[in-house]
């Protein structure tokens, strides 16, 4: 078991439930759809979602260059990515034990501009096929003025942490007598049927990426479900 | 159409999304399942995923009395917290103009420790009530020792903003001709049947409360995603 990297990215709270494993982080940072980045601007935190995508050490954000949040991040100030996964609802025997399944993760550190051409259009494609595998190939690429427009800024993952819930509640000894129900109500987050853009023309179905991501990621959570 | 409520409070990115409407910003808080917060220490922002609860003008947290996070957050730092709820996949006809439907608030200002009992007391029930209503009825209430144990904290939802993107890829003119598939993938939270905990008493059913609520949230999800 790996312990944490560093005294502030210690978790504190149920400390049991801290995993510093790197293959724990990477799988949480992989299948959560949003992060929440936090900063810190005149003493005021900020917090805002935002995608990301993590390519091996470093987990990728990007913005357009002339927003507020990208040009303090890029000047480097500390920064914190957060992502969160619900699993489910945890109905204890007390209200007091009521909890929830999850998995977190939690990234301290701070973000560096991403200038390399290569590194900067790996993560480009990554914020969309870490979507839809395989969507980049289908879709008109960047345009010399959109890439102008975009910067892409980096976080290690030198500095991260992951806290993961499961299982049953865990009620005091004296409550499993009561004659109240208890257990866990499981969450998915599930994909609906692919809705058409209004004005697409004729002709044109969903294309394979499109169509097996929408069911296999259905077949997962009914996998993850059973 | 409500403004902004302070100039820090103002949506700055893609602000023809924000919605300073109270109506709006309260349905997000109380759709979403968790919050994450936003504090600083040392100069470091943290953003911790937490459960909240909201009543009236005030958006509820709570914790352990030797929480950090709560001893911190009590003592008046800024704070910030924020919800996001992920609606779909935007799938444009370019790379660039991807995007997510979400609907996000965020809640600026610091929190307050609440020591009336009875907003204390309204409070502990509706961290329990909010997530599955009836269910405060049905457990063990907490104990005195429970409740010297754990702190309530408010935030005033005066300094608010919401932020909320719907619809269609919104493409440039020349891309609509492309025979790219384009639109949307509707994403919803999904409740399963619920587990019973392994070591539940025989011959005890989920209550009308847990049951309702799975397939109440499952009703509400198939009609949003229609």
């Amino acid at each position: 078991m790996a312990t944490a990297p560093s005294q502030r990215a210690r978790v504190r709270r149920a400390p049991a439930r801290a995993d510093y494993e790197r293959a724990t982080i990477d799988a949480i940072l992989d299948e959560a759809l949003v992060a929440h980045l936090g900063f810190v601007i005149d003493g005021q935190p900020y917090v805002i979602p935002t995608l990301h995508a993590r390519i091996g050490d470093d987990v990728y954000l990007h913005g357009a260059a002339s927003s507020r949040m990208v040009t303090m991040l890029g000047a480097g100030i500390p920064a914190c990515l957060t992502v969160t996964l619900v699993d489910g609802l945890v109905l204890a025997r007390s209200a007091f034990h009521h909890s929830m399944n999850y998995r977190s993760a939690v990234v301290l550190g701070h973000a560096r501009y991403v200038e390399g051409p290569q590194e900067r259009a790996a993560a480009l494609e990554a914020f969309t096929d870490r979507l839809i595998p395989g969507r980049w190939e289908e879709v008109r690429p960047p345009t010399r003025q959109e890439l102008k427009g975009t910067r892409v800024l980096a976080m290690s993952l030198t500095e991260a942490s992951a806290k993961v819930r499961t299982g049953d509640p865990v009620d005091d000894a004296d409550d499993y007598a009561l004659d109240v129900w208890a257990g866990t109500v499981p969450l998915t987050v599930e994909p609906g049927v692919p809705v058409p853009d209004a004005r697409l023309r004729d002709g044109i179905a969903p294309s394979a990426a499109v169509t097996d991501w929408a069911a296999g990621a259905a077949r997962l959570q009914t996998k993850r479900n059973a």
